[in-house]
């Protein structure tokens, strides 16, 4: 009776949290579409809030036809062994169950380990999965067509993503740090990558396809003008702007936390200490955003403060369980640092990324992967990973950790690039990329989405008919 | 000890996700509030609000009177034995704890069960009611007046939705699947109904009273011209639209999952199996309505999207529990498909419901009274019911299931409508449902709560003094 | 085995309830901050938007630095023993783990207990501590200099509210009803405070330290004319209002159930019953204001039915756990009503809270204190306290928790305003504290922020070039 109840709860208690920490990351969707929403220009508001909310419809069919199997599916078509580079198993959640093999029915209709292969993983994952692709939907903002929507998310979420989560978070990955010998086959790298929370697996999948698609797509007409110079679009809602940070930061308590993907066997203790972290880095970030845009225009703008903190979150992702506190803050600090630089080197290279998602998530990602390799003390390396994980080259470990995540960080760099440019420069020579420069004056909400985002009412007479 | 602390354990879980699930359905009035409030037209922005943010403090006391006595108490006012057809007991929480005699006195203090006579179940159940109700308030919404408000929301939260949830979710009830011979009493019908998280209970009884409210309070003013034609009344704030949805599609993770009331003895594999159908059908509906609006009119809407995805998962609250992820893909689909139909046909028949309320609840809760006779599998039914339910009609079970639910959703049908025409029928007589012409075409922000819902400050002079 | 199992299930699931309770807290920063931007005229919006994100980003490096240590430390500077005034111990989490001595290592890295020392107490804290702080924005809004925010808002958060929660939460207090005489030494009140959820420590402190704030800063320019009437300044966005309100008592299930700090042992039947005290409260508190309001002035707004809600919220927070559901509803309506008025008496003394910051917050705070000493029923009190804690005075326990319950409002009120009027004075004096008239009258988002919060693109051509 013991050793059952003992499984049983902590299994509850483990699948419990996956679900919630699901849940908060799904709600990073809606901060992701106000964000998003508040920072494009009025007439492209209903559009873009439409591609945020097409994320997850689309997401949703592509990540359980093709994307969690390519992620987490072991084996391969023909029924060979799982290899490093994709998996190709449990398409349409068909013939995906491995514990169904002999064991009690109850087992053949739900998957039972909660870190990958049950559903709540599956609705854990499907969310990072949006996040990636909700990434590249602000950079491509207010000019991107339609199809050329379509075509990139279904290939973001069921494709170039999958395929790096592959690598690093499955167990048969070859830069994994779970790799488990009795199933994987094929080289792979040791130490396998610290990626906590997916700095390099989702924010620079996201970040990088999000600058090559930018520059493939080309700037908003009149952003540069003939000499060069940038024009600044203001936001046009900046509350909205303040209040999707906020459900971000919140839905990253999801996100962080939610990724020790299990609360028993001491793993709620390395929760909250992650929980923790998020919260310095978060401030770090802001802190050293905020101190830029002062210094640099001698005002407080809410955009950079918004960004900075997202940096630093996006750059904790990382190291943030192998890492104390105060090194979180410091890691936050100086992703916010990198973000505010690093975007207006984007803008200076004359590529026109409207939410510098970026600088944000491709920036404050690489910078993580970096930290990660760097602030990892011992003590927590071995609660979060093993004693055979390497600690940061700043606490005694030596370089191989720092090495193995730099490594990790140009692979996912040229994979995420390289995917980028064939997938938007293929749809640029077929010339379905981009809406006319007629549509775009307009504003596509009016030329493609039956309307204005908003009606203040002044086209009605007094009577309510419309005039 | 192992006996208690196991006991101890599953109820601790148990409730936890009760309140947990509790807490996000009730985030769905916000979601809603902003659904609304954006729909709408802007001189009634702030009318919308107000009554949704009534809806629960009328909600609460109403529950707490009346509601949830006539929805789950036992016995009747005379202290006769429970009936089918509606609960008397435990009113403003008195005499209510069944769980009380000859217990324990911590027990008289605190209702034990969770499912649903404790304080989290009453808490679960409120924010389901609260959801019935809200329903209405965007089908009668820019001309209703607030005493036909107030008068509404108390009977359907008081007498209209708890009548339906006895018949089909109380242990009593004559089409419940859950009753207990030890203490029901009178005819019912076998099988009970399979209607999970409220496909009818819930969707069909706010979407049906919602049709004849529209129907009997008429149309806006404008909103059919001479010839019949309907005119296209946008909505003030599309960004509203999409951040409502996406908080509605967040508090369905708690109205869908939380409805397995529990954790332990295998619910939690039950739980996350049911919000990844909710996830597959929001994505079919979605779909669905996203093409059916490009075919129709050539441009790819908010509203329509929207309203899909919230059919979907309207659809799939009856089958979800029963069904394979597959299917639940499936049933938002047709779900969507139909609500974008029959919102077509409601304007057909002039009846003015600005919401689209009737086709979403009414509509999808239909379609998926059906589905949730048609769909489920063997498999899937007994974890989810029992052995003695039977499964779906294209799974081998013949039709008695369909039959049933079918039996169900007309009754549902008979009986929302029926009271919703006496209500708002009676009102209508009265004179009371409606503001005049006068205040309808001035708005009622201005008319009635005191000016409008924005203020660009354009009536301030420069100092910042009125004009 | 077992007694380990059912330590560790029992630490599992305490810690978890208070992550999500954090969480949950934490997203009450994101109404606060529609609430106020939407309560605020439009040419102040950013400003208010950046304050509320700014109050996370400062609030967390001041309470890892010297608020939590403050608040929940033991010990003094030069390792004495505690005292009930403040702690001393933990500053940037340095030396702060008792926990730590002698145990297991993996004791040392991470706080074992729960409840005030673990991670997620802090985070759960720390939320805790932006809502103070937060209160004092509302009340200096919109003419309060940048400089002015940082220093008060370090001063709040680091030093006002932690010796308060050092007082009356802390093991330590001398007001404590936790007082744990095995670490604590000094003198103390006994009984000790029922403030659960902190009517007191949160909501005084906040709302008392805003009246002194408003009155030192004096009402905005036109607030009040030359005969001393009050000019109505109308929200600029109310479905900001509403959507704020409404995150905010969604927030609320986290700041009021999560205050049990744990689920095992019985208290997740409090933390439900506590859930629905606090929804009936907020029930009281909406229906106390809106009748008022349409007694006064003849017409439904939002603005006071959302004060009203959240007075009710406020009111509770103190004896919830000790009182039936029906008393919370109780408490809520006369917290509801007082604030209504109370709101008009502090705007016919001519100070100028733009929020109502203190009306809803002080004035319902105070409220809450005196009916935490009426309320409260014996069993109630022994299953939330102790046997020796007094119930309420309606309840047959004679007057000393009132009187102690008013001892402790009255002491928050002299420290809160003494140590308001000195920060917020000094930097008056200092001639740092407001925004010069100039300043005022354009508006702070034009003068310190870059630009208007808002941009409907009529400054642009119809290319999209700015004009």
């Amino acid at each position: 009776f013991e050793a059952t109840a003992y499984a049983e709860f902590s299994g509850i208690i483990d699948h419990l949290w996956l679900m919630i920490a699901a849940f908060l990351v799904f709600l990073m969707q809606a901060g992701f579409a106000m964000l998003e929403t508040g920072t494009v220009r009025q007439k492209n508001a209903k559009n873009i809030m439409i591609k945020n909310v097409m994320d997850l419809v689309v997401g949703a069919f592509v990540w359980w036809g093709f994307g969690f199997p390519f992620a987490y599916g072991g084996g391969d078509y023909s029924g060979g062994p799982a290899n490093g580079f994709i998996g190709a198993q449990g398409f349409f959640f068909i013939n995906g169950y491995d514990s169904c093999e002999g064991g009690h029915p109850s087992e053949c209709l739900y998957p039972i380990a909660p870190s990958i292969d049950s559903f709540a993983g599956w609705l854990f994952q499907w969310a990072f999965a949006a996040t990636a692709t909700t990434i590249v939907s602000g950079a491509v903002a207010e000019r991107c067509s339609f199809i050329g929507y379509l075509v990139y998310a279904t290939f973001i979420t069921g494709f170039i993503y999958p395929v790096v989560v592959h690598w690093i978070w499955s167990p048969y990955g070859w830069l994994t740090a779970f790799r488990d010998p009795s199933i994987a086959s094929g080289a792979w790298v040791s130490p396998g990558v610290v990626d906590f929370a997916g700095s390099s697996v989702v924010h620079m999948v996201g970040g990088c396809t999000a600058l090559v698609a930018a520059a493939i797509l080309g700037p908003r007409i009149g952003r540069f003008d003939a000499n060069g110079n940038m024009k600044a679009f203001a936001p046009h809602n900046a509350a909205f702007v303040g209040l999707g940070t906020l459900i971000l930061w919140f839905g990253w308590y999801g996100f962080n936390p939610g990724s020790t993907l299990a609360l028993s066997g001491g793993f709620v203790l390395l929760a909250e200490k992650v929980a923790v972290g998020t919260t310095l880095a978060a401030s770090g970030g802001g802190f050293a955003a905020i101190l830029m845009c002062f210094i640099k225009y001698r005002h407080l703008d809410l955009p950079p403060l918004c960004n900075g903190i997202l940096a630093g979150l996006v750059a904790v992702c990382s190291g943030v369980a192998v890492s104390e506190p105060w090194a979180c803050f410091v890691i936050g600090l100086i992703g916010g640092l990198f973000e505010f630089w690093f975007a207006i080197a984007i803008q200076k290279m004359k590529i026109d990324d409207p939410l510098d998602a970026a600088a944000v998530h491709f920036g404050g990602g690489f910078i993580g992967m970096l930290c990660g390799g760097l602030f990892g003390s011992r003590i927590n390396t071995t609660a979060a990973y093993s004693e055979d994980q390497p600690c940061g080259a700043f606490f005694g470990c030596g370089g191989s950790q720092f090495a193995v995540n730099l490594l990790a960080a140009v692979m996912v760099m040229i994979w995420s690039m390289g995917m980028g440019t064939i997938v938007f420069g293929a749809m640029r020579l077929a010339g379905i990329l981009r809406i006319s420069p007629e549509e775009e004056s307009m504003g596509l909400d009016v030329s493609h989405h039956g309307g204005a985002a908003y009606d203040d009412g002044k086209n009605h007479d007094s009577s309510g008919f419309e005039k």
